[in-house]
């Protein structure tokens, strides 16, 4: 521990501004600086769940992070947002770093996390994971007693994604995207496109919830999740 | 819709009472029927999440579940308590059942809400799941990018559990209990020990943190977890 300062990596759950936790909600309002994660131009989406409980009296640090399948630009920008946030916290100065669901849950705080928690006091409060809230909007339970869920991302190679389909019990696709079709196309091959639910932008007002047998869109947004039952629901 | 009453599956998170979210908060404390489940005997894990947050007004409502290996038993009282659940619906009142957690992640809720929502307006409230509160107590993110993460209960055979941990990037393996020995053994065989972690309560003041390497015990709580890296720890 080198600095007075301390930095909290706080989950602030899929979407709707009522599934922040207590614990974050609080950190979130004590905080000397607030620091998010944005696009190169355009709103920041941890931000925006964050918008109806902040004050407008911290200082806020967006991280703008290019958008592009190679990592070198994405990391250079976490150096120099580590390098800013370490300043702060040089200083005596308190930051919380808005997160999306949960922070360690595909998120890009373990890349600032890396950098700082060597030298400086870094807490991370998770957060309700679009995973789960996918599943409660959705209706469709995740697993009871022995079931396996498997966390997929949907990029993965289509003999990847078929595998490990055929070997769980439920599966969540994650981050659908530009993958739609491909992962339509494994899902029926399995014949398990009646266990299929899509569900975007869960627990926000523009939620969309289909089963997947129904979309006939090639491409979906960023925040878009299947969710198989692949052992055929429960009993 | 055939009843005026409401019920509400509510994720209170993993065991801090700060962890509950706002949504779940305003819910808990508006309710007429609080119900949750507890052992035959002495308290309920549910309920003391929730205890810090009750004004101590509402009719309470244990679903006492005998622990038994055996389905049936519990199902007879899944059966009761929907019943039960039904006739305060019917009468107009509204009811939350405590989830510990998140109440479709291994949750009984599970079983209450298959039974109602033919005949009633069901919502669930996702919460924090214990498996993010360990990654963030452990400070072990669990994965980025095309990684795939694999939910393990520990009950799961010893084939199974090595099989299915060779081929992910994370395991998170649940409800160690009585497995601990067997799921340490698989970590060591696989040469993944270096990469595992032990949690035991997390966020609980009682809360371990242990790496696997230097557990001893033959036997956890049932609320515990191992964390593993299986690709040997992010880039």
């Amino acid at each position: 521990m080198t600095a007075k300062g301390k930095l909290w990596g706080i989950g602030l759950g899929p979407g709707d501004p009522d599934l922040i936790t207590l614990k974050a909600l609080k950190i979130l309002q004590a905080v000397d600086v607030v620091a998010y994660p944005a696009p190169l131009e355009g709103e920041s989406f941890a931000r925006s769940i964050a918008a109806p409980h902040l004050a407008g009296k911290q200082v806020e640090y967006p991280i703008r992070i290019p958008m592009v399948a190679d990592r070198g630009p994405a990391q250079d920008v976490y150096d120099v947002a580590a390098k800013d946030l370490g300043t702060h916290l040089i200083a005596g100065r308190t930051v919380a770093v808005l997160c999306e669901g949960d922070p360690f849950f595909y998120g890009s705080f373990m890349y600032l996390f890396q950098r700082l928690i060597d030298d400086f006091d870094v807490e991370v409060v998770p957060g309700v994971s679009s995973v789960m809230a996918c599943a409660a909007e959705a209706g469709m339970p995740l697993g009871e007693r022995t079931d396996v869920i498997t966390i997929l991302p949907a990029s993965l190679s289509e003999i990847d994604l078929e595998n490990k389909l055929r070997d769980t019990d439920t599966a969540v696709i994650m981050k659908v995207g530009r993958h739609l079709s491909k992962v339509r196309t494994i899902v029926e091959r399995l014949g398990l496109i009646a266990e299929a639910c899509y569900v975007e932008r869960a627990t926000l007002p523009e939620q969309r919830i289909i089963p997947l047998a129904e979309i006939s869109d090639d491409a979906a947004p960023y925040f878009s999740m299947i969710l198989v039952q692949s052992n055929g629901g429960r009993s």
